[in-house]
C-alpha cells in the first residue's frame, strides 16, 4: 500500500472555519487520508515525504454539472441567439456517436486534471462511454444518462432511455471512483409522465443519483405555464421529483417560496454563472439558496456554453454576480466560493462523506497549487488568491484516491497528443458542417 | 536599424472587419511597422526572420485605467465593505513615499507585460516614479498626477498637485514611450474649482491628457447631488471638463442623455467591469456608450479593487455583463472586446494614430500569443477562444516600439526576483499596520 507523506504545505482542510493551516501537513495511505496536522509531521516508516514549499494544499475540486464531451463544440456559434437550434441539436444528431462522446469526454478531462478538478458530475449521451473515459483518466465522476423525449441522439424511446440508464448502471454500479446516475434532461424535455417515471426507478434504486437542469430559461418557464400553469420548480414537484439528493442544474427562475421547498426537500444545486451569463439569461440567487440551507456547488457546464472546464474561471463571476445582487463587496466571501468549489460541491453529488475536504478517513482527492507568481503577489488572504487571481496553470499536482494523476502539470493518465489530434478531427468535420448549414440559410 | 520580419502567424490586424490572416507576416524595421501581408512574406535583406508557427500575433493590449502601485495592496481587505476608510486611506497616507510607488510600479508591469499588455494609463501619487519605473520596463505609458483635495500622499495643496504635474511633464514631455498627464481625481474629491483650473491648465497644454473618475459610486451620486444639485457628468460639466480627450474611468451612473453629451464632446470611457462588480457598483452600459459613438477601453482599474492587471481575466465579465444587461447572447461579441482591448484603448488614450492595430506606418506594439493548450481546443473562432479561453501564460512574446520586453515568457527588461522581495517586504509592514487596525478597532 502506498504511503505518502505531503508535508510544509499551506493547507486548506475546507473545516467549519474555513482554517489556513500554515505549514501544514497530510498523510495518505492507499486511496485515502489517515492523518493530518500542523508542523513537523511524525516520521512514518516507509512513507514517501513530499515538501511542497509552502504551496497550497488543498481537496480537489468538485464540478457538480457539466457536458464534457462538448467540449467538441467551445466556441461553435459564439454570440448567435439561435445557435441550439441552428447549430447544436442538428449537429449533435449528425455527429454524436460512441466514439465522438469517448474522444469529447477525453478531451474535457484532460481540461479538468489540468484545472485541478477531481470529481465531475457529467449528463449526456451514451453516458457508458463517459463513464469508461473518466475511469481510464483516474477522474472521479456521476455520470447521468440522459433521457429526454427530444428525439436525441442515441435513444428513440423513453423504454430505449431507460435500457440506456440499466446498461450504465450494470457496468459501474460499485466502481470505486465511477457513479452511475440518472438524467432526466428538464422539466420541458420530459414532462411529468417520464420525471414521475423517474421518480419510481429512482426509489428502486436509491444509491443512483438524479440529475436534471431546472429553471434555467425564460422559453422554459413559457412551456411550465402553457402546459401546466406552473413555475418550473412546481412541475418537478407536482411529478414527485423534489426529492433529496436531486442535483438541480441551474435554478435561476426560483422565488423565495420555491426555495425554501428546494430546502426543505433536501435539493443540491449546480450553479453555472458563467453559462447562464453568456446566454444572457440571468444571475441565479445563490446567496438566497445558501442562507435557505440549500447546497450549492460551482459549476461550469458544457464547454460549448461556459467554455472552459475549470473552477478557476468560475470564480470570480460567482463572486461579483452576488456582490452585484447585493450592492455591496460582502456577499459570496472567496472562502465561501472555495467550500463551494470542494465540499459543497460534493455534498450536492451525495459524496460529501467521502472527498471534498482533507479529513482522517476521506477519499485522497487532493491539489497543489503554487502562489508564487507575480500576478498573485502579495498574498494578504490566500482564499482571495484562489478566487481572483490564480488560474489552472498553477495547479502543480493533482491526486485522486491516493493516486497522482498529474504530477508538475504532465497529466500521466491520459495520452494528451492522441485526443488533440483525435478532437482536430472531428472540429474539422464540424467546421465542414456548420459551412455547408450557412451556405443552406 | 533592427529588422525582424514575423511570419506564419494567425494575424489580427484589428482592421475595419476585424479579420483574421492566416499565414499572416509582419515586417518591423526600427520601432515601426513597415509592412504586413498574407502567404510567404517577401525575402528582406539582413532582417531576422520569426516563423511564429500560427501562433495568434496581434496588437499588444492596452490598458486605459490602472494605479499600478496598488498591486502592493492586491486582495486586501477583500470583503470588507468599509475597507477604503478603514484600511487604505490611512494605510496610503503612511506608507506612500517615492520609493513603495516605484516597487509597486514596476511589480504591476511585470504582471502586465507577462499578460501582453503594452501600454498603461496609469493615475496614481509621485507619478514621476511611475514613470520613470515604466520607462524602464520598455512599456508605453499615459501617467498620470493626480490631484485631489482629500489631504493625498504627495500634496497638501492643489498648487503643490499642479508643482508635480508641471515636475512630470518636464521630465517626460516628448519621451518616445511615457505620456504625461494631469489627473483631477474625481468630481467629490477635486468640486468644480479644481476641475475649473484643470480645464485652463489644460487648454495651455494640449497635448497632455486629462484623466478621472466619474460617476462610479452612489456616495459620488449624492455628493454631487447634494452639493450641486446635479448628477456627476454634469458637475463635471459645468466645470467645462468635458472636453475632447478626457479619459473618464468607470462611469456606470450615466443616462441616455448623459452618454449623448460625452460622445458629441469627444470624451473616452475606460471600463472596470471587474472592478465595478467586486464592490457591487453594477454595470456600465458599455454597449449603449459604444452604439452613441463613445470609444471604450477595457481597464483593470488597481489591483486592490480588480485584482488583476492583465486584460483576459477582464474579458469574460466585459462580455457577460452586456449580455445580462441585454438578456441575449448577442451583446458585445468577442472580436468586439478584443477591439476595445487594442484599438479602442489606444483612442481612448488619444494615442489610436500611433499604436492599436497592426498598420503600416504604427509603431510596433505586439504580442504573440500560444493557443495551443487543450482548455482552447478545438478553436473555432479564434476571438471568442482569445476571450473566454485565453489566459496570459498564454501570451509567449511581447514587443514594444520594435523592442522585445518579453520572449518566451522571460521578462527581459524587468529583474523579477529583486521586484518580489522588494515587494514582499512591503507586504509584510502592511500586514503589520492591518494588525495593528484591526486590535484597535
Amino acid at each position: 500500500m502506498t504511503s505518502i507523506l505531503i508535508k510544509n504545505a499551506c493547507l486548506l482542510p475546507i473545516d467549519e472555519t474555513m482554517s489556513v493551516v500554515e505549514n501544514g501537513w497530510v498523510h495518505v495511505e492507499g486511496d485515502a487520508i489517515t492523518a493530518v496536522g500542523a508542523g513537523e509531521p511524525p516520521a512514518v516508516d516507509g512513507a514517501e515525504v513530499i515538501d511542497v514549499g509552502g504551496d497550497v494544499v488543498m481537496p480537489g475540486m468538485v464540478n457538480p454539472h457539466a457536458h464534457l464531451a462538448m467540449a467538441l463544440f467551445r466556441g461553435l456559434g459564439e454570440d448567435v441567439d439561435d445557435r441550439l437550434f441552428r447549430y447544436v441539436l442538428p449537429m449533435e444528431r449528425k455527429f454524436v456517436t460512441p466514439d465522438m462522446v469517448r474522444v469529447g469526454t477525453l478531451l474535457g478531462a484532460l481540461e479538468s486534471i489540468e484545472g485541478g478538478v477531481t470529481t465531475i458530475a457529467d449528463m449526456y449521451y451514451y453516458e457508458t462511454e463517459v463513464g469508461r473515459a473518466l475511469a481510464h483518466s483516474g477522474l472521479r465522476g456521476v455520470v447521468g444518462q440522459t433521457i429526454a423525449t427530444f428525439d436525441p441522439p442515441d435513444h428513440k424511446t423513453i423504454d430505449q432511455g431507460f435500457a440506456l440508464v440499466e446498461e450504465l448502471v450494470a457496468e459501474f454500479f460499485g466502481h470505486e471512483r465511477i457513479v452511475p446516475s440518472i438524467a432526466p434532461h428538464a422539466p420541458y424535455s420530459t414532462d411529468v409522465e417520464v420525471m414521475a417515471r423517474v421518480v419510481g426507478w429512482a426509489h428502486d434504486h436509491p444509491h443512483v443519483p438524479v440529475q436534471l437542469h431546472l429553471a434555467e430559461m425564460d422559453s422554459e418557464m413559457e412551456w411550465c405555464r402553457k402546459h401546466h400553469g406552473l413555475r418550473p420548480v412546481a412541475v418537478v414537484e407536482k411529478a414527485g421529483l423534489l426529492i433529496p439528493g436531486l442535483i438541480a442544474a441551474h435554478c435561476l427562475h426560483i422565488d423565495p417560496f420555491e426555495i425554501e421547498r428546494m430546502a426543505s426537500a433536501g435539493v443540491g444545486v449546480a450553479h453555472n454563472a458563467r453559462s447562464n451569463a453568456k446566454a444572457g439569461r440571468g444571475i441565479a440567487p445563490v446567496e438566497a439558496m445558501r442562507a435557505a440551507g440549500i447546497k450549492v456547488g460551482i459549476a461550469t457546464d458544457g464547454p460549448m456554453s461556459g467554455n472552459t472546464l475549470d473552477l478557476f474561471a468560475q470564480f470570480g463571476p460567482v463572486s461579483m454576480f452576488q456582490k452585484i445582487l447585493g450592492r455591496s463587496r460582502k456577499p459570496m466571501p472567496a472562502a465561501q466560493v472555495i467550500r463551494m468549489a470542494t465540499l459543497e460541491g460534493a455534498q450536492v453529488l451525495g459524496l460529501g462523506d467521502r472527498i471534498g475536504s482533507l479529513e482522517v478517513g476521506k477519499k485522497a482527492d487532493l491539489v497543489r497549487i503554487d502562489l508564487s507568481a507575480p500576478r498573485m503577489q502579495p498574498i494578504y488572504d490566500v482564499y482571495a488568491t484562489l478566487v481572483f487571481s490564480a488560474m489552472p496553470v498553477d495547479v502543480r499536482d493533482v491526486m485522486v484516491g491516493g493516486r497522482w494523476i498529474m504530477r508538475d502539470r504532465d497529466v500521466k493518465s491520459l495520452e494528451r497528443r492522441k485526443i488533440l489530434r483525435d478532437a482536430g478531427q472531428i472540429a474539422t468535420a464540424f467546421k465542414a458542417e456548420m459551412a455547408r448549414i450557412d451556405a443552406a440559410q
